[in-house]
């Protein structure tokens, strides 16, 4: 947008941000702009999204050529709340002189598991065994060699578990094509397009997450590795620091994503997800963009990953990563298999009433089942304590049920007669 | 509005808090706002206020009744930014069926100074000694009596030192009128229709602020009592918690606030200024809303004055007051006599550089002399040490020069030959 006048800046010498997609990581990257004396622009397909609700700088649209320009006009940077923008179109804003951040080189690898896993693969970086899908048998020959079970995976499109196939034996197929053969499986996604892979699956004893952020200028920041808890496929919780990890592997964890973001050039956030085995750390996946795993740093760090990714994309000097309290956890607020009858609104009431600490960011999103609708954060000294607190939050607000059995109307137990 | 069918909130199930005014106040009110899953409603004159300029649910007009009705359609509470709203626009409102939080009765008493020192003194609380002017000699009558120097004030409508005039003797009036002798300044204040009121002036150490927020229920909830540095009338520093002050003499701060919360059925926050004099407390004045002594408790502590001030008007239980850091300045950013040539982004770049600890909050204002552009906020464990960050942080956005010589190029100080 060199050669075009910008319109001015409603906020007066403040840099301007654009973000594609207008999701709850582009609501908070919002709430953290605004601090900056700035207001994040988002491109968002519909009004009602959890970003649109709150900033007034709105650019309707969807990831198409036109739209995405359409956002790119007086932006002094363009990023991403999500990965799924068309290489072509991003390489075409490139070329009008915007600062897409990451750039496009860099996001591919964030875009495309198969490309990804070739270049960690030729830096020398741990990923799993893997290989290319591109005919049904490939899956059962990858297998012959690496041993069952194994993990499909669509390379591109996939998120919260949806693109992963994991498979136990070559007649059964767990996941989205439950008891299909193997083969029948890998044939129907190839016929329908899409470009697939194939890992060992990994043995693990968790899963962690490095996150890091780094500037066009070269600088990067990481916050302490934490532990991420999935279930089915999708984060539930954030424990961090990582309890009980070796200074010497969290060390190791955070200078894998510290490499991976200066030899790729990743500009803003870069979330590496790992598995630690017992052989040690392995790459799962990555993100470029703020990601689940960092909303704890809202009020658990000094700086939160979307003030952060602001600075990054913006080319400022990063801010402190340093933690506010010995622990933090998250806990993803998913909407229930039945809505509760109680509003929202009145179970965030009882909640503050039980548990006046916990900190509540809700996106403005519709409930449908583990669809992830908000997130608490718990600040502590006891990792115990603060985790039984945000499980217990997070479900009341899924569920409007106490885990525990706690009533409302005792303030006690159930049961509890003293 | 019980009888009208509000539209339905865009944020399903959330409810919706208007402000009316949409300065910095209702801009960091609506960033604490999105994380209850809320979008504030603001009533602003100007598009291009700090509020509007971050929040989509903006009604355009001033505090006249018409737009005050535009505002509270189909919100849950309505609150504010500033008290100048008539009580006869506010009592309509309540007649409306709208909640007014604080009602028009407990905002009162930070709207009148005259009203609040005589309901303080009923109560019994310690306020300087003071009079109603309705003639010009009465000032003169007051400081025979209370001796010189006195202060006359503007019972309704001033702030940050306007408003407010410091009289050294019958001859010399500083202030808006410098040099003018009193009588003549009384005078033109009252032909003005000013209403007035003269105080003893009282010999202090310093200015302390006890801050609480009450909810309709009944709920209170305090924060630490903070030391706020004048100058020119007007707040540039708060240091939290005051430093050196007994835990007697906090308790009695808060316990001053609760008791005015209390008894004025305040609901929301209430600030309470307050000399610390030999003798004890004296009672200065009273802001029933989000105040600048209260912009430290954004990431200071663990509910921030914005956040609580919603869950307040909304009779939500309130937060953990709890400090993040044993010691938390606020520095406010004001605009320079001589607004620098450096670009207000720039200065932002060079600060992150030096302090990436720092907390900026900017409100997108253009900048004129003495004006509130921003604060800043550092936490830490020493106070001389986070004062000093603070001070040269505050100074260097408003003028771009480091008050203490350090150069930009060397990262050293000037001079320094190491």
């Amino acid at each position: 947008m060199d050669t075009n006048t910008p319109p001015p800046s409603p906020h007066r010498d403040f840099p301007v941000v654009g973000m594609v997609g207008g999701g709850q990581l582009a609501r908070m990257t919002h709430q953290a702009a605004i601090g900056l004396g700035q207001s994040l622009r988002v491109l968002a397909v519909k009004a009602d999204e959890p970003a649109p609700l709150v900033t007034p700088d709105v650019v309707p649209g969807g990831p198409d050529l036109e739209s995405l320009r359409a956002l790119a006009v007086g932006c002094d940077a363009v990023t991403f709340d999500h990965e799924g923008v068309p290489q072509e179109h991003l390489r075409a804003l490139v070329g009008d002189g915007v600062a897409v951040r990451p750039h496009p080189d860099a996001l591919l690898h964030a875009q495309d598991k198969l490309v990804m896993r070739r270049r960690l693969s030729a830096m020398g970086l741990p990923v799993p065994a893997y290989a290319e899908v591109t005919t049904p048998s490939q899956v059962e020959d990858f297998a012959a060699e690496h041993g069952w079970p194994v993990v499909l995976k669509a390379a591109r499109g996939g998120y919260d578990g949806r693109g992963v196939w994991f498979l136990r034996s070559p007649d059964s197929a767990e996941g989205a094509a439950a008891g299909a053969p193997v083969r029948d499986l890998v044939a129907e996604l190839l016929a329908a397009g899409t470009p697939l892979l194939v890992e060992e699956a990994v043995e693990m004893f968790r899963e962690l997450a490095a996150q890091v952020a780094r500037s066009p200028f070269g600088q990067a920041a990481a916050w302490p590795v934490v532990e991420t808890v999935q279930e089915g496929g999708q984060c539930v919780e954030v424990l961090a620091p990582a309890p009980g990890l070796s200074e010497e592997r969290a060390l190791e964890a955070q200078s894998i994503a510290l490499r991976i973001a200066h030899e790729l050039d990743v500009t803003g956030l870069l979330a590496v997800e790992l598995f630690e085995t017992a052989g040690g750390l392995v790459i799962n996946e990555l993100a470029m963009r703020p990601h689940n795993s960092g909303h704890w740093t809202i009020e658990g760090a000094r700086t939160s990953q979307f003030e952060q990714h602001l600075r990054a994309v913006l080319d400022y000097p990063l801010g402190t990563t340093s933690m506010t309290a010995p622990v933090v956890v998250m806990a993803n607020v998913l909407g229930a298999e039945k809505t509760p009858e109680m509003s929202v609104d009145e179970r965030i009431h009882h909640l503050f009433a039980r548990f006046p600490q916990v900190k509540v960011h809700m996106y403005g999103k519709g409930e449908r089942p583990l669809r992830k609708v908000g997130h608490v954060n718990v600040l502590g000294a006891d990792l115990t304590e603060a985790r039984r607190t945000a499980v217990l939050a997070a479900h009341w607000l899924s569920t409007a049920e106490w885990e525990d059995g706690w009533s409302v109307h005792s303030g006690r137990e159930v049961g509890d007669r003293t």
